[in-house]
């Protein structure tokens, strides 16, 4: 099934405890399209400047991105500067130079206009609803937004979910969002707006997802080397969308998997600065570390 | 088997955003003692003071808990004044009087002496040694401790560590005692300094296990009402260690068992004030909740 991601593509500037990496690939659409390449092939819509450099293109074109829909403005391409802690689960941002993506108006090409999944990463939910405006209504539309649009423009972004499946979004946002510190009270009123299934990240702590009366825990990877935090939660996006691309049942068993599907992108992603890891990344590294989440989990049954 | 507990039994002032308890009843060897009950017959050594109330004895002894290694010190039982904000995660102390527990020196009684597992509950690394050293060698001893040991009695918390079979302590403390942010490394670390298998309690997001090549991760139950969480973490060493008593093998399937156990009992602990779900518990109630866990945690396998 054809999948549609409309967000950022950035030139992103990180400083970790373990190095620094200046004017490196980044953005929303970026980061979740790289993941979801090893599923299904992906369609973005984004915009960059006219300093974009050609081969971060030629990356995606490599990963089965189709990147028509990536226009250049006139100007510069968006950078963010941040930095990370030792605790590394939230990103201290230094810059904003939002430079072509202040004036984004995104543009569905024709070929695009009949997706079977949209991804609105996060982006102003006016611009969310029109994109959804451009399209054939998809089989599942799934979106995400962050604190800047939940406290600036919660109206809009309540319209904007009433035409949203799945909702991808953090712990503080959820609560944020909701008005309820409690998660499973935050989850229903958040799918009282609109979304059936919700998911809620919570960094190196995993994800919940919330969809009818399933709730279910994925754990977030232990690793030994996390490098760079910057686009797991797209990458989480990446995997979960990826995933139901190529297996579009909203059961509760194929739900879960693509939660698997996702966290596995997410710790991958995390391994190396920028998109970097997904450069070497094979669909067997994918197999094998969804493996090793089953056995990160598993237990028995009480009387086995 | 013989379960023997050693820590704290306390009189606990706690507000909440959901409400206030005055003077009620709680300490580490308390919780300990209530949710291991579920599993086996526990022994207490521990101390209060004259104005401790009989029933709380009552109380304890109505679960199978043995509480004549509870000596009746002259002067005040301990008190312990703490408040939680709407996160819940994480305590204020707003007061601590020691009184009789400030020179607790534990002494186990001859019945007492024979244990197949010992907790030493979070008090002074010497006392926690002194008590090793009045009863025969263990076939498991669990520990916990906290930032206060680790920052000011460094190498006596390193001595006891080296007879330790199971260290169970929250992710702040691990980091503290390993001086390593990261917790796969960290774990190494502590698994240096004696203890085959580490549990690293994360309250609301759940516990990770390590035991030899073992990593095992747990999520905590999401609950809609978390009243309370005083205690949470030495139910949660209740419910592993009662399990153990119970099923003793220290192979992983058993000890994931164990630490689905152990969540268990704190998911029931923060359900109310103090002990007061453990009044109502019943072992049909812990069985169910197991089973939702797994239902909680589980996904299907890559090619089903």
């Amino acid at each position: 099934m054809s999948l549609l991601v409309v967000g950022s593509v950035a030139l992103d500037s990180v400083k970790t405890p373990f190095g620094e990496a200046t004017e490196v690939l980044g953005g929303s659409a970026t980061y979740f399209s790289a993941a979801a390449s090893y599923f299904t092939p992906v369609n973005v819509v984004a915009t960059v400047g006219e300093d974009f450099p050609a081969p971060h293109l030629e990356f995606l074109r490599s990963r089965g991105v189709d990147v028509a829909g990536i226009e250049t403005g006139r100007g510069k391409t968006f950078r963010w500067r941040g930095e990370y802690s030792y605790q590394l689960n939230e990103a201290k941002t230094l810059d904003t130079q939002l430079n072509v993506f202040e004036h984004f108006a995104p543009r569905v090409p024709d070929d695009y206009r009949n997706p079977s999944l949209v991804f609105l990463a996060n982006i102003d939910p006016v611009l969310q609803r029109d994109v959804l405006g451009q399209v054939q209504r998809p089989k599942i539309v799934a979106c995400d937004t962050m604190n800047f649009w939940i406290a600036g423009k919660k109206s809009e972004l309540e319209r904007t979910l009433k035409e949203v499946d799945v909702l991808i979004i953090n712990e503080g946002e959820a609560r944020q969002l909701a008005g309820e510190v409690n998660l499973v009270k935050a989850s229903r009123a958040i799918m009282g707006l609109g979304p059936k299934t919700l998911i809620i990240k919570r960094g190196e702590y995993g994800a919940l997802l919330f969809s009818g009366s399933t709730v279910f825990a994925a754990p977030a990877f232990p690793l030994e080397t996390v490098f760079d935090p910057t686009g797991a939660g797209d990458s989480f996006a990446g995997g979960f969308l990826g995933h139901l691309a190529k297996h579009p049942a909203m059961d509760r068993a194929n739900l879960c998997k693509a939660v698997i599907f996702g966290s596995v992108l997410a710790s991958f992603c995390v391994e190396a600065f920028s998109l970097d890891r997904f450069r070497t990344l094979t669909r067997l590294d994918i197999q094998h570390r969804y493996r090793e989440f089953k056995t990160l989990t598993f237990f028995e049954d009480l009387h086995p």
